[in-house]
């Protein structure tokens, strides 16, 4: 009874799409089931509040992209903001800063009748909008094609409505990438449509390669109509961020396919490789001009959920949409109008989120303080670490919350999982969790290229955390590698 | 660019129905636009700004179901307890009673890592059923039949996904009230079902008639397959409260035409009629004893967008569902776990209101200090005055947020609407709004009989609004009725 879902997905994805029931409209939702990691994870915590003696104190959870989970303090000045938005009489006293109390009444003013309780909207596109023409160095931005939404992943869901139709046959297809955020592919199928698998180049950095989009969308045209091109940078649960060269080819592609791109960028903020940027899809298609830059049809996402605002139970995203056709975009504005809005308090982070205090602001020291440079050190250590274990092997972590090494595992531990009925993957986490009290989550709840496994670690954690993890796991593969060699 | 959207519901159901785009999935979505009012009073407003002179200096809006808006005070308590939740720092002062410290405690303690950024998920379910309990007298309420959510339209849009097949032929049809809350038949609509209208007997206190249910269901067996029967009581737009009785005939009804029952019960708090009661359908169903209470399906939807919380900002509701086939349950549960879950503050503020200050409490009092019974004068004072006034009548308000009066407009009204193109109901609120600034909505945007004309005013407000607004109606509607005579 939690929406903290995990769900296993296989790597058929034929088996979601069960035949239509003839009294129920329920097609292509795979039965949801708690993770057993999740569920093994309460018992654990229950057996440590009774006292039960392990060699842990406390289970470590970088299961999650939510970097709070993960130790992460939240921002004060968002946090500030909002409560005072919520209770204004804090504004009395002199507790607050004065630059918060000025941008909480900014965003108060702007509601109907001056209360968060009043407006089921409270909506500040045009700031949306600039910051994201600042973020593109230019490229212009505008408030009518931009959506807030309750997170992301609901915006996602909505356009995905527009571009599947799910009565078609053939079926939409939309390719998406393996190793994949599973939500997607949850919304994929629920919405009826074939999910396209294009594998990422693991021995690359988990390159997108534009010959495997061919090999994909070839594969797609027997089974179904290819509409969609889904692409998720930087990457989740792989650490990758993609190159402007990259950008540049599949932009090319999705023009000669006349594909949709939807630009899952919600990591966006989350970019540490000395040189790595990161480029928005949308600034990769202005900058290559006309034809394609007024043709290819772009989605972007963008979130309060993650990087260093992490606010995930606020509930606040958008997408910003490009070169659509206005009769689609009426529909757009139908479908999002028709649903609820954002929280109203998400949609306050969302403002501070794109507009953060500038230098000389009173809270703009303790805004910059913080853990930023820490995921810096993180991902080269954590790289560095797991890659001197024997059986582990790491492509570098350019950007995102998380670190996806692949694991070798010993014929011995795939054929016992096998024997427990489990995934070789989760069987290793599994035992992670049991003997070493860190929750992480298998390979296969993203896909991966068949006979491989893969271990996803949420890097975003304070270092003492990050240390403790790498002690724990250090101890444990070696004893798990012996076990079973 | 706003989700405060209004749609003109015409009468004619039909003109919803467009026919299936070959290249999008769009159907049954009727273009939506913004109210011609909302665009108005946002002008009226710049006028007046600009210090353009009126006979009123500031819009009154009783538009909205939504009573911050319409003056009401937020509760001190939910809005202290959501800042320390916020901002935990607040609660080191001796600022905060200590019953909001220890609620904001609780709550923190039940985040995983104890923090509201820290969950997608922070969920009560059990005292949410223990709240129902009471509610319901010891009807039993479990848990695990309740789905907590971004507010109650959400939950009833995500039911009637399960409900609605929208491939089948005949369509799927829904059993719905005339006058109904508008965003239910944008769902259905959207949903591809088929709204079958039954009227309320106005003339009776907008009574829900068992004759008129089956004459809308043989109407409706001609052409569509009936599943669902959708109630709403306390009433929006008509502020009506079904007796028991009235519920055991529909709930036998239901039950001979196995009927889905949606009930929808967002007003249940608001009951001001002396003799007037709130009984659930699930404890009138109950109530029944075997076979109906063990048969029929029922889904009871709720939320803290209404009454004296009258958060809508925050999005959080719920649905509790009785008598559901566990294959069903399942499918259910994927449903509302694939999608987002309601906001973490959202889910506080249902907390509580499922479990208020109680007596002993150092908050009860101000708690109880509410407007409260402002409502039971207002809902008097308002349809006296309204029956009053010459050529307005108006049944008796026993529950809800709204009077929802007939005006019997002059024929020469109507014919100077229809030059312009425009409802006449709708002229009569654009009149209101120009020459006394007060923004109500038509009845049309809810559904009437035909050539019936009404206006929905909230009543939720305090006494000098209401006051105020009385006094300008009062001048305008003499003003409108002799210009027309
Ligand atoms: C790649 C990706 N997209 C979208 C989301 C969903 O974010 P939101 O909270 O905005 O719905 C996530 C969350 O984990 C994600 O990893
Ligand atoms: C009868 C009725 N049901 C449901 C709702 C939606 O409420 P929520 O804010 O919980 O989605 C409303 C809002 O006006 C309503 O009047």
């Amino acid at each position: 009874m939690s929406c903290q879902i995990r769900t296993q997905l296989t790597d058929n994805k034929q088996e979601f799409h069960t035949s239509p029931d003839i009294s129920l409209n329920i097609r292509n939702m795979k039965q949801l089931e708690y993770s057993v990691l999740a569920r093994r994870t309460n018992q654990i915590k229950d057996e440590l509040k009774k006292g039960v003696k392990k060699s842990y104190r406390e289970v470590i959870d970088v299961s999650w992209g939510d970097p709070h989970r993960a130790g992460v303090k939240p921002l004060s000045f968002v946090r500030q903001v909002l409560a005072a938005c919520i209770y204004p009489q804090l504004m009395d006293g002199d507790k607050l800063m004065v630059d918060v109390k000025q941008r909480a009444q900014m965003l108060l003013r702007a509601c109907p009748g001056g209360s968060v309780g009043k407006s089921y909207a409270y909506i500040q596109y045009g700031r949306v909008s600039e910051y994201i023409t600042r973020r593109d160095g230019g490229v212009p931005s505008h408030p009518e094609n931009i959506y807030i939404s309750s997170g992301s992943q609901w915006a996602l869901t909505n356009i995905l409505k527009v571009l599947v139709n799910s009565e078609a046959s053939p079926r939409t297809g939309v390719l998406t990438p393996v190793p994949c955020h599973s939500t997607t592919i949850l919304s994929l199928m629920a919405l009826g449509a074939e999910v396209v698998p294009y594998y990422l180049r693991e021995e690359q950095g988990w390159a997108l390669d534009v010959e495997e989009l061919q090999r994909a969308w070839g594969s797609a045209k027997e089974v179904c109509n290819p509409v969609g091109l889904y692409v998720i940078n930087p990457g989740n649960p792989a650490g990758y961020v993609q190159s402007r060269k990259s950008m540049q080819e599949v932009i090319r592609f999705a023009a000669e396919k006349r594909l949709f791109l939807l630009a899952d960028e919600v990591y966006q903020d989350c970019v540490f490789g000395e040189e790595t940027e990161f480029v928005s899809y949308k600034r990769a298609l202005a900058e290559m001009g006309s034809p394609l830059s007024d043709t290819v049809e772009l989605a972007s996402f963008h979130t309060t959920s993650k990087g260093l605002m992490g606010e995930c139970g606020l509930r606040a995203g958008y997408v910003e949409l490009v070169n659509l056709d206005p009769a689609v975009m009426k529909h757009i504005y139908s479908l999002f109008s028709a649903d609820s809005c954002a929280p109203v308090l998400g949609q306050f982070a969302l403002d501070v989120m794109t507009n953060p205090p500038q230098p000389g602001d009173p809270s703009y020291p303790l805004y910059m303080k913080v853990d930023h440079f820490l995921f810096l050190i993180h991902r080269k250590a954590f790289t560095e670490f797991i890659n001197s274990l024997p059986g582990f092997s790491c492509q570098p972590v350019e950007g995102g919350a998380f670190a996806f090494p692949r694991v070798f595992l010993p014929p011995k531990a795939i054929e016992t999982a096998k024997e427990l009925g489990m995934k070789p993957d989760t069987f290793y986490c599994m035992r992670l969790l049991e003997e070493a009290g860190v929750l992480s989550s298998p390979g296969s709840e993203y896909g991966q290229q068949e006979g491989t496994y893969h271990i996803r670690f949420c890097i975003m954690t304070p270092s003492e955390i990050m240390e403790e993890i790498l002690r724990r796991l250090s101890t444990f593969h070696k004893r798990f590698m012996n076990e079973f060699s």
